[in-house]
C-alpha cells in the first residue's frame, strides 16, 4: 500500500515534448464506485491492476499488482463499463525547484476521444512541497474531477 | 483467466457439516457494476483479488490475484462501499453422482447479517453435467441475483 500525493495541471504548449520518447498507455475503469477505483492499464508488454481510495485534498491511497498481459486485455475488453482511455505519457525530470530535485513531470497526451488534452502530474513527497513552474505549465487542475482519468472514461474531452 | 461453470442452492439441513471443519472466509466488494464485480478476499493469512464478469447462464469469467493480507485489510476497511461477508465454508467431496467424480461442494454457512442462510455451490466442467443430489440439497438458486455475495453485502439476508 502506498499513499499517493499528486498535483495535476493542464499544458499549455507541448513543443518541449518534441524529440521525447513516450509510452503509450491503455487504461480502463472497472469501479468508478466513490470510494474505490479499480484501474487495469497496460504499457507495452505489462500490466497492473489498481486500487485508488477517496481522494482526500491532493492525498489517495493507491494499491497496484501486477497482473499478466493477456488477461489485462479480456478484462478491458469485457469488464470495462464505459470508454477506455489511450495516452502517451513523457517522463521529464521537474528538479528546477529548490527542492525538487529526483521529482519527475509526467505528461500525458491523450488520444482518441480525449484528443486535444494535455495534462501534467507531478507526485510530491509531502503536501506542502512546492511545485516547480515550467513555463509550459498552464492552471492547476487537482481538484477538479472532470480530469480524472477514470471520469474522461465516461465522459471524454470532446464531449465538454 | 478462466470461467466459472456453477450452480448455487440452499441447504435445508446442516446436520452433516457436524464435526467438520470449515475456513472462515471475510470478504468485501470494491465494484458492483453489471459487466464486473471486484472482491477481496481474506482466509486465515492468505488474501486474493478476484474480478468476476457478467454471470451468463451458469458460467463466469474469472480472474483472481494472490495480495498480501495486510493490503487485503485495509482495501476492506477503507474502499468495500458496503458491508462485509463473513461465512465459514466447508469442502466436501462430491463423488456420489455417475459423472462426478473429483467435484466438490463448498457448503458456506453465513455469519453476522446472513446469519440463518446455508448455501450449496459445485463447480462442474461443463454446463450440462449433472449434478449430485445428496439428501440435504434443497431449491436451486443459481439464477437468483439475491444470493449473489456482492448482493448480500448490500442487502443482507436479515434485511428480506
Amino acid at each position: 500500500m502506498g499513499v499517493e500525493i499528486e498535483r495535476k495541471f493542464l499544458v499549455t504548449d507541448t513543443g518541449f515534448l518534441e524529440g521525447r520518447q513516450g509510452e503509450r498507455l491503455i487504461q480502463g475503469y472497472l469501479s468508478h464506485d466513490r470510494r474505490a477505483t479499480v484501474r487495469v492499464r497496460i504499457e507495452d508488454q505489462r500490466a497492473w491492476l489498481t486500487l485508488k481510495g477517496e481522494t482526500r485534498g491532493a492525498r489517495r491511497s493507491e494499491f497496484e499488482y501486477p497482473i499478466p498481459v493477456d488477461d489485462a486485455r479480456a478484462i478491458l475488453a469485457e469488464m470495462c463499463a464505459e470508454g477506455v482511455i489511450d495516452k502517451t505519457r513523457y517522463r521529464l525530470p521537474a528538479g528546477s525547484a529548490t527542492d525538487g530535485a529526483g521529482l519527475e513531470w509526467e505528461v500525458d497526451v491523450f488520444h482518441g476521444d480525449n484528443q486535444g488534452l494535455v495534462v501534467a502530474e507531478i507526485e510530491l513527497r509531502h503536501e506542502d512541497q512546492s511545485v516547480p513552474r515550467p513555463d509550459w505549465l498552464g492552471e492547476e487542475v487537482t481538484d477538479d474531477p472532470r480530469f480524472y482519468n477514470s471520469a474522461l472514461s465516461r465522459t471524454p474531452f470532446c464531449r465538454w
